[in-house]
Order: structure tokens, then C-alpha cells, then sequence
């Protein structure tokens, strides 16, 4: 397994090391090549993603990413010149992001149940397509615009993928998350895919929601949910409701995915470089294994995923509410577990 | 005081009967005059806001709005037709969401601690502006388009009424919620925009937020948050979050403000028609008198509000946890409240 690793800013490397030291451990015959991509990068030498690296990433069986961004940089261009343009450039149109509460996890819900969602956004339109422009800029008249683009062809491969998904899975249910009542154009197009699709997996139960209903009853009743697929912008709101009811981005893995194969898919935790505490080492790693895991399951690893997941749900439901870990010290403990 | 009062759909009727009875015990000047809008309307006629009745309620001084939705009805008829409808013609720019946890009232969050914040919406414009279109519908081409519209003037106007309200509150602090770093374009807008406000109110703290964290923090920590002031979209997701949070739409109030005073502005409870409990006497009427309560605050009868938000507090912290209320059991005990 050829892995390229971008620990990126801030506690990503910290992180990474500890995924890195349990994706040792369960697949020794893993080679990993570093990138130094990122605000650093960026601010050293004005690059962010040159296109020599990009061809160089491309040639991988897969990305594992630690986290990208520096309050020094101006907000927008490690965005849109890296992170979301990996995403572009490698077709990772499934954005993977589970949301379930482990045993041993404090939710911030009172009464959180049994959560088990499985979002599925998607990665490569919607208002994440860059189109948008502005005229009399800083006048009185000026006009900004954001234009979200919405295809027949990229609604359906990941409509598609998450049917796969939901008809593999126990409940076999799947919601979509729009707003069809307001932007009737793109929700057309969104229910019309869900409905046809859905007409190849009799077994799987659809429902619907509007985005701001399924926010809050992400809240109240989370465990009615399985899976749930949406679009990038709805998605980059509802998988951060979902991670907050799960006990946080702290335990938040996401994988961006090209289903065809055809490009590397990326792995990364869904937290920031949370530079406050950078180097400090206290950052949990714990959503870097369980992107780690995502990564071996995508890479058709089933066995060695399955042992990385099964280390963190062990390890959560013993930790007892500790709050003050230490980074490698729960790198060491999932890679000892992993081990046996 | 001249009110239009569209009781509308399902419960909307039931709850804006009792919201009806409190307003007249405070005000009993208060003229009111029925419109029969909503989907029993559009189902039996085919007309959703007809220009006769929209100039008819032109010459009121506000307009009472129960809820208006019908699962017979095909999605985005009502709300483009009639709801949205209202709230352009009317220019209802300023959408006012309180969201404050009371005493008595049970939050789903396990450690609520004290919430008190008030959201403001922009209400005219963004990804609300009906400017969406498709091509080869129904094909493997489809492409369907929405656009956000985003003007200096519409961003300004919210912007000021926000700093308005944040420096008449005792905390004094303003977050803005958006996308700046993937909306490059509006987000560029909105936060030069708040900066460029902020500095006519040095008194008031300002903070930004990316939606997506918002909407993590309303739930893990609400109670930094004071005012909130965010475009169309965004808002409406992140006021529901602030609602599930203070214990449901159930006690969401709001008023769709015409700050200028050249329309009437029009106020609602955040709920919907709810038609499975319709006609049963079971509905919740809070939201509505809380809606009452801000309309009479917009109307510059802050005495006559207050005596009305009093009676609701104090009637919320009696409840003790009782579930099933009867609809004018509650409208009476709030009357009751507010003549003495
Ligand atoms: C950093 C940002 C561009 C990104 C997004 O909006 O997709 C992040 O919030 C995420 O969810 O991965
Ligand atoms: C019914 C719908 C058009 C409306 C909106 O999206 O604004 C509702 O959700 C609200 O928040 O008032």
C-alpha cells in the first residue's frame, strides 16, 4: 500500500503520527511518502498545491491528511487553493462522514440513545463549485453572488453510493437533507435522483428532510437516522450537528472519496489544526485512527479496519471520562490493541 | 392598532385563536380583520396571495401569522407562493428569531446552562432570491442552478439593525455566522460589511463564525452566543439549532420586520401547521403569544410586551414538566396572566 501523508498544520502531525503508528501496526506493508502541504508551505513559498506534487499524489493508493489552516493565513486560500482543491482535482465527489456515539463517549445531549448515522455528502458541486463573482466591489451598489451547481451526473453517483451503502447496512434506511420547499431547482433534481435510484433498492426505506427540520432533529432524535445523504453545503453543516451530538470533532474521521478508483481518496479527521493547542502534545488522535479505518475499509481492508475500529470502541468505553490525555499515550494504547 | 390576522393551516387557527385572546387583554384597541390565505385556500381556488388581499394588508399595522402548510400540497407552492411571497412584497428584511432557554422548560442538551440569544436573519435575499433555473431536465445532462444574491444594501441594512439591538443588550456582542472561506464572494461582503458597521459601535464585541462551527457551539456551548446575525439560509438551519436547544419550535417566536415601517411587519410562530395534531386542541400556543409579544415590541408598546413575556416566563416555570397541555388552557392561563 503506497500512502501519501499530508500532516499538514498545527496538531495535524501530531495526530498523524499516532494514525500512522496504528496503520503500521495492523498493515505493515504500508510505505509512506510525506508532503509538506500546507500554511507553512504556503507561507514560506507562496505555493500550495504545485502541480508536480499533485501528479506525485496521483500516484498513490490513497491520502491520509492531518489538518490544514494557521490563523496567520487570510481565511479562503488554504480553502480553496489546497484542501478544496484536492477534493476537485481528485474527484472526491462521497464526502464519508459516520456519526456514532461509542460507549464511554459523553454526548452533550441528555438523553442521546443509540446514534449510528452514516452522512454522506456530497464533495464536488453544489455552492462548493467557486462560482460565484461580484461587481462594484466596496461601493454601495455592490452585488457578491454564489452560485450552487447541481448535476444530473454528480447528484446520481453519490445518490447511488449511499443507497449501496444504506441497503448494506442493518436498518436499510436512508434520508435525504435538502431544502426542495426554497431552492426548488437543485431539490427537483435531488428528490427526482433519490426517487429514481430508489427504485433499484426496494429493500431500503427513503425519507426526507428539510435541512433545517434535520438540524434539529438531529438534536432530538438522532437515533432515527442511518443513513442520510445531501449536498456539500447542507453536508458541511449537518455532519458538524452530527459529530457535536457524538461527543465532538475530537471523534469525527471523514474519508473524500473517488468511487471510480480512478484518483487516490483522501483520509482526514474533520477537526482543525486547532493551533491553540499545537505542540503540545494533547490532541486525541482518536478521529485519525478511526480515518485510518475508513481508509483500509475503502481499500477493500475489511479485516484490518475492522481491528482498528474495534481498538478505538475498546479503548473509548475504558477510558472513564478521562478529559486529559495524551496524544501518543492513546496512539501507543490503539496500537498495542490493534496489535493482539 | 390595526392587525391582519392569517390564521392559515392545520393548527395555526387553534394557536393564533389563544395568541388573539392574550393580545386583547393587553391591547384591547386592537382591530383585527381575517384573511383566509393557505394551502385550504389554494386547494379550493387555486389562489395563494391574490394583489387585493396583498394591498389589503398594506393598510394594517402588522399581520399575525398562525402557519400555513399542507402534506396535500406539492412543495415550495405555499412557501414560494405565499410565505416567501409575503416577506419580499412586504420586504420583510430583518427575520428576528429569539431563542431563550426559560425557566421550567426542559432543553435537550445535558448541561444547558443559560441561553438567551437573538438571532437575526437577512430576509430578502441570498439563496431565498428564487434565482435557480435548469437545463435538459430529465436527462443525464441535467444541470440545475441556485443563486445567491447578495447586495450591499440588503447586507448593510440587517448588519445595522444586529449592531442596533446587540448594544441596547447587556452583553453587547454580535457574532456573524457565514461561509467566508468557501463563499469567498458573499462572505467577503458580510464581513467587511460588519466591520465596516462595527466601527459606529465601539461598545459592542464582535465575533465571526463559520456556520458549520456555529452550529457545533450552539450546541456544546450556546451560552457565549448574544446576537446573532447571519444571511437567509444559514439562518434559518442555525435558528432551528438555537430552537431544538431552548427546548423546541414549540416556544420559537418570530417577526418578519420592515424596520423602515412602510410595510407592515408580520409575526409567527417558527412551528408549522403540525396537521397530524390539527383540531385536537393539543397544540402549543407559546410561540404565537411569544410572536404577540414581539409585535407588540416592534409597535412600540414595550409595556404591553413585557407584561406579555412575563406571563410566559411565568407560566413556563409552573408548567412542572406537565406534557400535555390543552391549547386554551394554556391561551387562558396566559390571559389570565397578563390583565392582572
Ligand atoms: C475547511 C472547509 C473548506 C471544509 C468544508 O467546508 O468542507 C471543512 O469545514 C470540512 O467540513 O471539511
Ligand atoms: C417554510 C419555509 C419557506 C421557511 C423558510 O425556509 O424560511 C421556514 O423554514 C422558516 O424558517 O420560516
Amino acid at each position: 500500500m503506497r500512502l501519501a501523508v499530508i500532516p499538514g498544520d498545527g496538531i495535524g502531525p501530531e495526530v498523524v503520527a499516532e494514525g500512522l503508528k496504528v496503520l503500521r501496526e495492523v498493515a505493515p506493508d504500508v510505505e509512506t511518502t510525506p508532503y509538506d502541504l500546507g500554511a507553512a508551505r504556503w507561507q514560506r513559498t507562496g505555493e500550495l498545491l504545485p502541480d508536480t506534487v499533485l501528479d506525485e499524489l496521483r500516484q498513490h493508493d490513497a491520502i491520509l491528511l492531518g489538518a490544514i489552516g494557521d490563523p496567520g493565513v487570510p481565511s479562503g486560500i488554504l480553502e480553496r487553493g489546497l484542501l478544496l482543491r484536492l477534493r476537485f482535482e481528485l474527484d472526491h465527489h462521497v464526502n464519508l462522514r459516520p456519526a456514532r456515539l461509542y460507549d464511554g463517549v459523553r454526548s452533550p445531549l441528555a438523553e442521546p440513545g443509540e446514534i449510528d448515522m452514516l452522512c454522506i455528502r456530497e464533495g464536488t458541486e453544489g455552492l462548493y463549485a467557486g462560482n460565484g463573482g461580484v461587481v462594484r466591489r466596496d461601493t454601495p451598489q455592490e452585488i457578491a453572488t454564489e452560485v450552487s451547481l447541481n448535476t444530473a451526473f454528480g447528484v446520481e453517483r453519490v445518490v447511488r453510493y449511499a443507497f449501496e451503502r444504506a441497503v448494506a447496512r442493518p436498518r436499510r434506511h436512508l434520508t435525504l437533507i435538502h431544502k426542495t420547499n426554497v431552492l426548488t431547482h437543485a431539490g427537483s433534481l435531488w428528490s427526482r435522483t433519490v426517487e429514481e435510484v430508489a427504485a433499484e433498492f426496494p429493500e431500503v426505506t427513503v425519507a426526507y428532510q428539510h435541512v433545517d427540520a434535520a438540524s434539529m432533529f438531529f438534536i432530538t432524535d438522532p437515533g432515527r437516522y442511518d443513513v442520510i445523504v445531501t449536498d456539500n453545503l447542507f453536508g458541511d453543516i449537518v455532519t458538524d450537528v452530527a459529530a457535536a451530538v457524538t461527543g465532538g470533532i475530537g471523534m469525527a474521521a471523514s474519508g473524500n472519496l473517488d468511487t471510480s478508483g480512478t484518483h487516490p481518496s483522501m483520509f482526514e479527521p474533520v477537526h482543525g489544526s486547532a493551533p491553540d493547542i499545537a505542540g503540545r502534545g494533547v490532541a486525541d488522535p482518536t478521529a485519525t485512527v478511526l480515518s485510518v479505518g475508513l481508509l483500509l475499509e475503502h481499500l477493500g481492508r475489511a479485516d484490518q479496519a475492522k481491528k482498528v475500529n474495534a481498538a478505538v470502541a475498546f479503548d473509548l468505553s475504558t477510558r472513564g471520562g478521562q478529559d486529559t490525555l495524551r496524544t501518543q499515550e492513546v496512539g501507543d494504547r490503539l496500537a498495542a490493541l490493534t496489535s493482539g
